[in-house]
Formats: structure tokens, C-alpha cells, sequence
């Protein structure tokens, strides 16, 4: 199998990415845009974000056919970018796509390689070990009210995911409490917390879900929807029960600390099939 | 026609309908549960959140059979309220009803009233001056890309209302920024001024849309999306270009100065029938 090539930004995922593509035994190079200390530990090299032409190189010269972009980058003015050559001829099209959001210009990187001969694959297809599956995944069991209201939630997200307006909602005792747009679900759940107290539950008694899922239109060499230990953490802050994922549809980073620190906080973390 | 009665809690609402309905040669009586002191201009009485028989008896008095409630109430603890005799026999139903959320809440309010024999009125029945028109109501006219993005926001919010999420949207440049649920317009709008500035516009360059239309599902006796000053307000601060609201399916508070405001600030206001 040929090298798989990291394109990594900041944040915990392409760390996570890395190590479980290692662990499955495969040969790792990292390329970093904003990648912090972690890749110290694999084969890598480091690109600005207009270097386009050196990154392609070290690509190619480390032998990866199958590239994966992950992580988080910040968005500079594109005026402060200093391109290189190749990144003179790509920049329309991404600059393009830029105003149109994240995730039109994922699409458009990921365009970019693969018009120059690379494989861009999904995090889920790089660290297949990432996926989360089905079922209870810890000590806590949803109830059925919390059942109800993972069903609820889903239809919600994939409504909306429909209309690619985002991944996350938060649904308690049938309410729909919050809907994640572009503020991101960190920022959603937050929100959750500043609703009047009758709405919601809290550490003492725990209600409510937050469902995540994919959208139906998403390109899942992009981004598949991600919970971490930093999700529960938030989610017990507002007095949630659980969270549920769909099984096969998102990525759970440090499925073991995730677990832990759900036993702990006493929520449930469920992985449910996509019946659609 | 039989004296119209406004149920008042707090807010600029049951005022507006009181203005809108006496100009209409309606006559009036209110009785306030946390109205401000503007129903001095009316007749009008004053009782707490238990006095369920002693309200029955005023609108009796005052010959009411339309009654139309409106305005912002606080919630106090259930355990805090005094009820009379009246309150006691309805309690159970209501108490039912507000763990299910606000809407539930106005419902079995307004069932019990029906239940009493009185006709239990929507603010745009008992005040049909203040729904919508349709149209461009100022000086200002949406863009091809603004009504790009009105329907594209209208989508959204017609989507989520079916799912009883929420009534209002903001979508810029074809991204959806925020939805709304639990929180509140205000709160959805002051959210798109924390989002990257990229995303959205400012007070020199508006950009994106707020749009508010009903629940295909909703009972119209309860609550039609309203707009008023401050909406226009809210809007403008993080930089939209304008707001447009179901025709004939959302109302306007002061559309005078809402006009006004707008027109000061650059933002369109507009009515868009529902073809649907």
C-alpha cells in the first residue's frame, strides 16, 4: 500500500488520523499547514498556505498516491498569501469557492489534487478506526425518552442536512432546543445553556440529546461530522443526557477517552444506523 | 361587535394590537398579566398568574367574547403562584402543558378560555392592520443576490417549521448562517455577528437575510412571527442587508418606524407571498 500523505492542520483530527492509520500497520507522511508539535513523531515536512507546488513535491516524493486533508486552518487574507508558481495557476478556482464556505473549498482543494494524479480519500477511509459504530458505546443507556429524542434529532439533522445547513441539533423531551448553521456544534451547545432552565435538564437530571449526522449531499472525502472528549465535556456542561452519532456516519476522536470521560460525567454515547 | 379582550403581558405586542384594533373603532378592555403602563390609556384590570376565575369574571364583565392573548410572560415556580378556586380545576392541564414548551403552554391557555365559552382570537384577527403586506415596504430593494437568499432562507424556515423547530433564518450568500429553535430571533441574529467575518456582511457592505414565516403547523391563535424596530435594529448591527417576512403571515410592530429605520440604516424590508 502506498504511503498515505496527511495534509494536516491544527486540531485534534489528523493526530488522531495518523495514529490509527499507524497502528493499521500503514507507512504515514505528514504535511503540515498549522499542524502542532504531534507530528514530530511520523516522517514531515511543513508548506504555507500558497505553496502549492512544493507541497505537491514532497508529496510525490514521499510517495503518497492517497492524500487526506484534515484539521483546522485559519483563514488569512488570500492578499497576505505569498504564492508560488503553481499556486498562481490553482488560485481562482479556490478563491472562488472560498466565498462560497468551508465546505466548497474543501471541495475545491480536494478537486486540486486529485486533477494532479492524487487518491483524496475521507478521513473515515485514511483511519477506518475513527468510524463510530453501532450501539451503546459506554456504561449508560439511553432511556426511552432519550431514544425519542435521538429520533427527533436525527430527523431534524438530516432535514436540515438536506438543505446543507449544518450536522447538529439538540433536541430535550421533544423540544427542539438548538440547530447548528455555521457557528459550529461547540458554539450550538453552548447555546443550550443560555436557554430559560425549564427547557433543559441539568447535572442532577440529565435530559436531552445531541444528535450529530452527516448531510445526505455531503462529500465524505471532506468532513464527516467529529465528536471528542471536548463534546461530552460540553454536552454534560449544559446538563445533556447522551449523545447520539450515526454509525458508519461520524468519527469519534479518542473513542476510549470518550468513553471514559461519558461513564464519568454520566452520559450515554450511541452510534445509530442510518435506517434511510 | 362585542368588546375585544386583550390578555397583556409584557412587551410592545398587546399594545400595538390595542392601538391597531381601536383604530379600527374597536372597543376594548384589557386585563394585564405584566403589561407596562401604556393600558392606562385603556380600561383595564390587573391580575396574577393564578387569578383564573377572577380573569373569567372581568372579561364577563366587560362583555368580552373575543379574547386575544399576547405579550411575554415570566415564568415564576408553579409552587410560587397562588391559584383561586378556578385556577385550581384548570391547573393540572396547564401545568401539562408548560413542561412541553411555550407553545404548548399558549395552547392549552387558549383551550381553556374556548372551554369557557369565549372566542379566542389571533393577534392578526383582532388586529389585521399589523400583518404584513406584501411587497417592498421602504426605500430600499432586495438585490438579485438578496432574493437569491430570501428563498433560499424561506426554504430553510419553512423546512424546520414543519419539524416545529423555529420561525426565523439567516442565509448570506447562499450559506446558512443561523437557524433558529429554542433561543429566539434576537439571539439568533446577535449570533451572526460572532461568526468569521468572512462569512457575512458588514455595515458598509450588507450582505444576507433574515426571514421569518409561520409553522405550516401552527395554531395562528398563538404566535405569528413578529418584527419590529429592534429587529431592524438587531439586523443591521451585524450587517444584513434585510429582512423579509411571510405576507399575510407575520407581524409588524410599528410599521411606521420599522420603515423608517430600515430605510435610515439601508436595510430592505419586504412581504413574499407563500406560493405554497
Amino acid at each position: 500500500m502506498s504511503t498515505l500523505g496527511i495534509i494536516a492542520g491544527g486540531g485534534d483530527l489528523p493526530k488522531a488520523i495518523a495514529a490509527s492509520a499507524r497502528e493499521a500497520g500503514r507507512d504515514i507522511f505528514i504535511v503540515s499547514i498549522g499542524a502542532d508539535a504531534w507530528i514530530g513523531d511520523y516522517p514531515h515536512d511543513t508548506v504555507s498556505l500558497g505553496e502549492v507546488g512544493k507541497l505537491l513535491k514532497l508529496l510525490r516524493g514521499a510517495n503518497c498516491s492517497d492524500v487526506v486533508l484534515a484539521g483546522k486552518l485559519a483563514r488569512p487574507k488570500f492578499s497576505e498569501i505569498k504564492l508560488d508558481a503553481k499556486a498562481v495557476l490553482v488560485a481562482p478556482r479556490i478563491i472562488a469557492a472560498a466565498r462560497k464556505g468551508d465546505d466548497a473549498l474543501l471541495r475545491a482543494v480536494v478537486d486540486t489534487f486529485e486533477r494532479e494524479g492524487f487518491h483524496a480519500v475521507g478521513a473515515h477511509e485514511a483511519a477506518p478506526g475513527l468510524l463510530a459504530a453501532a450501539g451503546v458505546m459506554g456504561r449508560i443507556k439511553p432511556s426511552a425518552d432519550d431514544e425519542a429524542d435521538i429520533a427527533a434529532a436525527f430527523k431534524i439533522v438530516r432535514t436540515l442536512g438536506e438543505l446543507d445547513v449544518g450536522q447538529a441539533a439538540v433536541v430535550c423531551e421533544g423540544l427542539p432546543l438548538a440547530v447548528e448553521a455555521a457557528e459550529g456544534t461547540d458554539a450550538m451547545i453552548a447555546r443550550v445553556g443560555t436557554l430559560p432552565a425549564h427547557f433543559r435538564g441539568d447535572e442532577k437530571h440529565r435530559k436531552g440529546v445531541l444528535a450529530k449526522a452527516p448531510k445526505p449531499i455531503q462529500d465524505r472525502k471532506t468532513d464527516l461530522p467529529v465528536i471528542g472528549v471536548a463534546t461530552v465535556r460540553n454536552a454534560a456542561a449544559v446538563g445533556l443526557a447522551g449523545i447520539a452519532v450515526e454509525a458508519g456516519g461520524a468519527l469519534i476522536l479518542g473513542q476510549r477517552a470518550v468513553i471514559e470521560e461519558a461513564d464519568k460525567l454520566g452520559l450515554f454515547v450511541v452510534g445509530v444506523p442510518h435506517a434511510g
